[in-house]
């Protein structure tokens, strides 16, 4: 049996994360791999019945405090009943978003970066991926590429303001400083293909 | 304006929380002062949603740590949305279980104390009620007031056994025992009106 692998996603809006992980898990199919496609939040029924609470209603539906429970709420279901026996087999398991979106959009305001790893150590007992690629786009590009999708009905978060979307952006910038083994950053402009390449570069040494 | 009091019941199932809590109300709107009389898990639009979610679907629908986090995403909407705008205004609030319940429930088995409070600190500032009252009973008396009630749907709590009766119960003394000034013990036992009167009588200091 090869060891299972977890692997996260993480970028803003635009990015092309759902689109290079359909990319990546052929890629890794081809290789001879089992993978398991999630997204957060959700990936479980649980989690996925907490996502339909988080993502709809108002923007002020849920206090920031209240949303960041919410989503390790989520996170413990979806590790525990997805992700870990997933792993538990053997299977490579690609996340789009897991922690590092928390300690982004909801580590900032009122919750600090230890608040947001807290409820992940009591939630999740703090599970890691083994590696998280972090896909860049100059905001030029990722603007125009979120601009072109048909309204996202679930996106109480693309529509804030570029100041959030740039916090957003330093905060995962700080993370690849912080991690440098686990987070990895990944170039995401131009073909598509290309950027699949440079994703299966960043997990080489992960590969059977 | 009078200053607004926070006051959780706390009890076994059967110990006649919600009987005492419409009792209690009564006796202080009487002297004059607005009184909200609400519960938890719930008491405000979205932790109703997440009570749905808690208290819905079999046993294992959701591991200790996950439960663990709902219950504490709900009471910070519950304190933000519900009790403190009520006591901004004056009024008293009567809570049919609140943070203690969640330290006596899920606080045991894999979440420790400290875990239970953690949450409650990140999600609700550790806002505590004035005067928590706890609701003691005879455990045979106990069981058969339990025994006699109609089904109650919600109750993915009440079907587990005596032993885990009994260790919430401990639980419970142990907090009365910790916290003498807010944490008080009061004898459930016997005709109703009597009961409403000690518990006024455990407020007295603080009623205007």
């Amino acid at each position: 049996m090869t060891q299972g692998r977890f692997i996260s996603l993480e970028g803003g809006e635009g990015a092309g994360k759902s689109t290079q992980i359909r990319a990546l898990a052929a890629a890794l199919r081809q290789r001879g791999l089992e993978v398991v496609e999630t997204r957060e939040p959700g990936g479980s029924e649980g989690a996925e019945a907490i996502r339909a609470l988080l993502l709809t209603g108002g923007a002020d539906r849920w206090s920031p405090r209240a949303e960041a429970l919410l989503f390790a709420a989520a996170r413990a279901d979806h590790v525990e009943r997805t992700i870990r026996p997933a792993l538990d087999r053997g299977a490579w398991v690609l996340s789009d978003r897991f922690l590092d979106s928390s300690r982004a959009y909801q580590g900032m305001g009122d919750l600090s970066d230890a608040d947001i790893l807290a409820l992940h150590r009591i939630g999740s007992g703090g599970f890691l991926p083994d590696r998280t690629l972090f896909l860049t786009l100059p905001e030029a590009e990722a603007t125009a590429r979120a601009r072109s999708r048909d309204g996202d009905a679930s996106d109480r978060i693309g529509g804030r303001d570029p100041a959030f979307h740039q916090a957003v952006a330093r905060a995962f910038t700080r993370f690849a400083e912080q991690e440098p083994g686990r987070f990895l950053t990944v170039d995401a402009a131009g073909d598509s293909a290309a950027v699949t390449e440079r994703l299966l570069l960043a997990l080489q040494d992960l590969l059977p």
